[in-house]
């Protein structure tokens, strides 16, 4: 079996709309604070409530995995949505595949992020854990606390999706 | 009558603690992810769904101020807490004033980030608006969409306070 290369193609709102929401200063803004701040707002549908569960800020320092990556598995919160926004403008990868019981190895997508841009899986969207491009990427993560299992990992056949350098 | 120099401190989680929540990696940290990241988990006690309010993030772009600055007012929300994180290392100004119905321009406290911190106001702590160093900063914005009145503001005698370089 000769493994699908998976290319990270740049990240946009339109193609991750079925995933989650793109966090990125490009849409309309305001003027507040007397002219001092343009405020981009309400980028993120934060979902944590789910099942008596609350907010939860962290940061996550990554190291990178080696490129080629053999995908051997995906992720999903199934109570909550996850954020993850760079602290320093690193570019990231981004794997996804819809949300359902099963994956189609033909359904999952990689997106490359501009360093400009941040990212919110809906809650049940299958995603790979980040994956940084940097020597050390530190990231904000806006996600659910609280009681009932709300992490289910999917494996992969290693063979089917070579995820590539973008 | 003379102002008082209000010269900004080193921020510090201990000297925050009536105010808020500092956001930085220099707690624990959990490994997670096979070893790839370190997870420095639940920073900010976020509260943001009182009276029907939900989570909102914003990115804002900010211009600094001119300094030393005359502090003509604090604001503050009483409906939810009020996180900002910024995005590629900039340090900027966190002027609070301890909660409740005046300011006492005696207890107002200026303290300066090291650009590896954010901070989170508890609802009600009194504060100034995000007091940018750089050219331009980015942060990423947590606080509280939803119904009723939530920013109320406290007008300051310019002649009172006057906010130093730190």
């Amino acid at each position: 079996m000769i493994a699908r290369l998976l290319v990270p193609q740049p990240l946009t709102a339109a193609a991750f709309e079925p995933f989650g929401d793109v966090i990125e200063s490009a849409q309309e803004f305001s003027v507040i604070n007397r002219g001092t701040t343009h405020q981009f707002a309400d980028l993120a549908k934060v979902e944590v409530t789910e099942a008596g569960g609350r907010s939860r800020v962290s940061l996550y320092c990554v190291v990178p995995y080696e490129l080629p990556l053999p995908l051997r598995m995906l992720e999903r919160h199934p109570l909550g949505s996850q954020l993850f926004m760079p602290l320093h403008g690193e570019r990231f990868l981004v794997v996804v595949a819809p949300r359902g019981d099963k994956i189609d190895p033909g359904a999952v997508k990689a997106f490359v992020t501009s360093g400009r841009q941040g990212v919110n899986y809906r809650p049940g969207t299958w995603h790979h854990p980040v994956i940084a491009l940097g020597d050390l990427s530190e990231f904000l993560v806006l996600d659910r606390a609280g009681p009932g299992e709300n992490c289910d990992e999917f494996p992969l056949d290693p063979d089917a999706l070579l995820l590539a350098a973008p």
